[in-house]
């Protein structure tokens, strides 16, 4: 027997019994005549004391053998502290240690153990298992797995069915790169990975299962950036004979229920918001709507003017600094300029309107506008005395993604985002097709299985090159915090109008039957009308949370280069491996 | 708005209602003036009435073209049946329709989708999307589910945290064969999939997550036997500061919890017997104990009278068949022994006692023995009379195995296993290493993490090579019904001990650090004592519903050859994604 309590639940009303206790060594404070010894577990901090008066020479010499992180175990009275904390939840009391086993010893840990360390990344990466330890690390992860019981508690009591979907499938090229997995027993094929359950979710549909959910791991080959891994988990769901608007009421109803479950917060119904309003008034399809500012365009004030910057621009729009806060000096504003024209931005200047207290009127285009045409912009803008717009110009869809990293930035530095805000939003009526200059195609705006809204279909199946870029699409996001939360579609349930989509995709009907052809020939099996949506795990963990790192929520993340360092892999394997596998490493030549 | 209702819900409560339905046609009853459609989703079937008198002959005509599994939408009356069926729910009413939609047509199936269908194996698993229709592989997949959400209902009301351990991880030759995948930014490098989260669960335990848990996929790249798949799930739990008596138990309750919550059957105590005692009682470390017929060891009664077979014998070991069974004709006695002599089992011959009801014996070694010796054989096999003891000899473990096999098969033939009958053990003390002739080495009974028993340590630390045969590990198995449910075992948490074990194993130093020095060196600050256990998921859903199949529990198996006929996967990738890999396809030549 380890224990009979744990190190966070002893109270005064066990004053007087014996107990054991188990964990590890936090803190040690030796008097000399006499020791007190913080021993900690992952469910609190209980204190033991030892003293000359109370304990043998042998338990003394005992308990100074011991370092940080040492395992041990020890029996003891539970007594009343004569001087208590009121920090920790067992303050009130302390063990008077009769007995003490080490039942394992520590070397000094590389970094501090404790809600704040001095470890650098790298180091608390290659020792995991000790950042694991740390409160604040260990906190995330055990609120990872309460969420997950909410998420499934929710979805079970709607009478989804979680369905296990292969992890051993098929490589299809469309989209990102698949992860591939050599086949021993069929020599020169190869399973991938699944970057989502998409296809088998929906020939659950077909199947009659109605409504199906899985949290589950899918993985993506692609560069990775900051906050992305190869493997990550999705709450993957899809429901049969639902409308749009039934889908996107279910899991609000979720999202509400998760917040409610695990942070005690209320949210509000969620606002709705169409695709093209989102990138014209805030110029992204995920906005932050924690504050305003959102885009004032001024076309219609601005042109003709003599400005030839305007002039010739596609669109001129720009965001209200409110009050205050709008009090920017010249040098701010030079450096704000500066920041915009970084190549990560690339935007080629920053005009500003100043609108005074005393009710005059400043810009850094005064010589082509006069007063009153200023103030109309101003107007329109919704500025008042102390506020000042922020303007910029050129093509549209660029212009509009400049002065969205503005507005953020400027949230970000005006602190306009109240801690423990939350602002979720659905987007909706996402354009179908997205069109690529470069590789002169069509790619899929959600994915190849999202259906065009129905009032569009017979657009779809007939109609030109214009017709096909504005086709809306029955697809959604939800967004929280600017955050990209969860996305999904009603599906194509048809084979011809799948079959269509696959064309206008670039793929010839041989490719898509070769890809494809188990889910076309399901649709000719009486396949349902279906939809569905799938979450970002690891990000609804973070945006819960207030963090914007998902590693912080992940037992045991890859690095930026898709390395576990401390396990060290990838590795390579044996020849034999290779050979059974049949397959070979080719190295790329040097040059 | 697709449906008011489910196929399932609709009661004499709901007549005179307008409700909305929608599902599949199950069948179609046409009679001319009157047509009935039974109209099916996951909860159940509604009947759906048109008649000539109530109906439009436009909606008659609709109706007419509606083939089975087409996917329809009906609103309509619910009106009490004139002529009621108590074999559905719904029975009691049916839909008088005012509105039918063809939602999707559907081509013939290929075989009946019906509880039970006259499809193949190979066709159902070709177009699984349709078996699953099939009520009776539905309810497989939606228990499955329901097992799920009481297994992490029990846990985590235990305070056990799930964690996800990382799919793509280092392949460790030690053990059956892994799944690897080729690293794009890491070229000529591999990740593998992991077996088990084994290193995962104690590098938690290491961190103080005290209990964790997870549902999780694993992967082993097997020959695959009938009842394997290539991608399996596991209930895989771990706990710190526990002995085997609390594993044990707490692995019992959920257990009993898991019968109790999904098949309203209530468990008694679990036996528990040793390793030693199974395999001499029962020749099996996995007993079936839904019938008795344990072994009774003969060598004390059985040498020494002439008998060369006997005499040359290392044991000579018997079954007791009881009563009525045992009346087996000559010619079927012939038939067993023959059953036994295939090379499956090989045994070499098969001798029988027959205990007359007159009292008198027959046996096929009866010129050896006189009926008083035999007769001290049928004592202390404790046979009455009309019964028959069966006979092997031969080498010990050889002959255990032949007789279990003649045990098992008796079981069956015989019937003596009660349907709904449940027979839980825990097999405990299996011995810590198995020694290999063919290579002559020590192979990990259980896995190489696995902990002596604590009076061993001292023998595996110094013993001679006899020593290490004999020493007993804290390794434990969970059998129901004779089917091997789960299995776990205290771990070892102490370097040197780790090291003395992957010694022992044949491993040198340097490989031990290069595949396992990332949890070596966790043990080196502060690993608690710990251990665990791992459910084998499918498997556990076959055994409560008496399925000898695991396949009918997966949604979508793959075949013996590692197939997923359904996809067509694995297949052949493209030249670009094996040069991006770094890898070529290398097929052994043809000879």
């Amino acid at each position: 027997m380890y224990r009979t309590h744990n190190c966070g639940e002893l109270r005064t009303s066990e004053v007087g019994q014996e107990v054991t206790l188990s964990g590890w060594v936090q803190t040690i404070r030796d008097k000399g005549f006499i020791m007190w010894i913080d021993v900690r577990d992952r469910y609190g901090i209980t204190q033991i004391m030892l003293s000359e008066e109370t304990s043998t020479p042998q338990l003394m010499e005992t308990a100074r053998t011991l370092g940080r992180e040492f395992v041990i175990k020890v029996t003891g009275e539970v007594i009343e502290r004569s001087s208590k904390s009121d920090k920790i939840p067992t303050g009130d009391i302390e063990i008077k240690v009769n007995t003490l086993d080490v039942l394992n010893a520590s070397k000094v840990p590389p970094f501090t153990i404790g809600e704040e360390t001095d470890g650098g990344d790298d180091l608390r990466m290659k020792y995991r298992f000790l950042d694991l330890r740390r409160s604040s690390v260990q906190r995330n992860i055990i609120f990872r797995s309460q969420l997950a019981i909410a998420t499934r508690q929710y979805l079970a009591s709607n009478d989804f069915i979680e369905v296990e979907t292969p992890v051993l499938i098929k490589s299809t090229p469309e989209g990102a790169r698949d992860f591939v997995v050599p086949s021993r027993m069929n020599g020169g094929q190869f399973y991938a990975l699944p970057q989502s359950p998409q296809t088998f979710k929906q020939l659950l549909m077909v199947s009659g299962f109605d409504k199906y959910f899985q949290i589950v791991k899918c993985f993506r080959d692609e560069d990775l950036r900051a906050d992305r891994q190869p493997e990550f988990t999705q709450i993957d769901c899809e429901m049969s004979f639902v409308t749009q608007e039934q889908i996107l009421n279910t899991f609000e109803g979720l999202t509400k229920h998760l917040f409610k479950t695990t942070m005690n917060v209320e949210l509000g119904d969620f606002p709705r918001m169409q695709y093209d309003d989102a990138m014209q008034q805030y110029g992204s399809d995920k906005p932050d709507l924690r504050f305003g500012m959102p885009f004032t365009e001024l076309n219609d004030l601005a042109k003709g003017h003599g400005f030839s910057v305007f002039d010739n621009a596609e669109l001129i729009v720009g965001i209200c600094v409110k009050g205050e806060a709008a009090n920017f000096s010249n040098k701010a504003l030079k450096k704000l300029e500066e920041w915009m024209k970084r190549p990560q931005i690339g935007a080629k200047g920053l005009v500003n309107v100043k609108f005074n207290e005393d009710d005059s009127v400043k810009s850094s285009v005064g010589k082509f506008y006069d007063e009153a045409q200023l103030k109309a912009w101003g107007e329109k803008a919704g500025a008042e005395a102390g506020d000042m717009l922020l303007i910029l110009s050129g093509e549209t869809d660029k212009t509009r993604k400049q002065l969205s990293e503005l507005r953020l930035e400027l949230g970000r530095r005006l602190e306009l985002i109240k801690p423990g805000d939350f602002k979720p939003l659905w987007v909706v009526d996402f354009p179908l097709l997205e069109w690529d200059e470069e590789s002169e195609r069509f790619h899929a705006m959600h994915h190849p299985f999202t259906s065009p809204k129905k009032e569009e279909i017979p657009n779809m199946l007939n109609g030109d090159h214009q017709t096909m870029k504005n086709l809306k699409a029955d697809a959604y996001d939800l967004v929280i915090n600017g955050s990209e939360i969860g996305g999904g579609s009603i599906r194509i349930h048809d084979r011809a109008l799948q079959s269509k989509n696959f064309e206008l995709l670039g793929f010839t009907p041989e490719e898509a039957e070769a890809q494809f052809g188990f889910l076309l020939g399901a649709f000719e099996y009486g396949a349902p009308p279906h939809g569905g949506i799938a979450f970002g795990f690891d990000r609804l963990c973070a945006v819960l949370n207030g963090s914007s790192s998902i590693r912080d929520f992940i037992a045991f993340p890859k690095n930026n280069q898709g390395r576990d360092v401390m396990i060290d892999a990838p590795a390579p394997i044996s020849e034999e491996q290779l050979e059974e596998l049949s397959i070979g490493v080719v190295m790329p030549e040097e040059v």
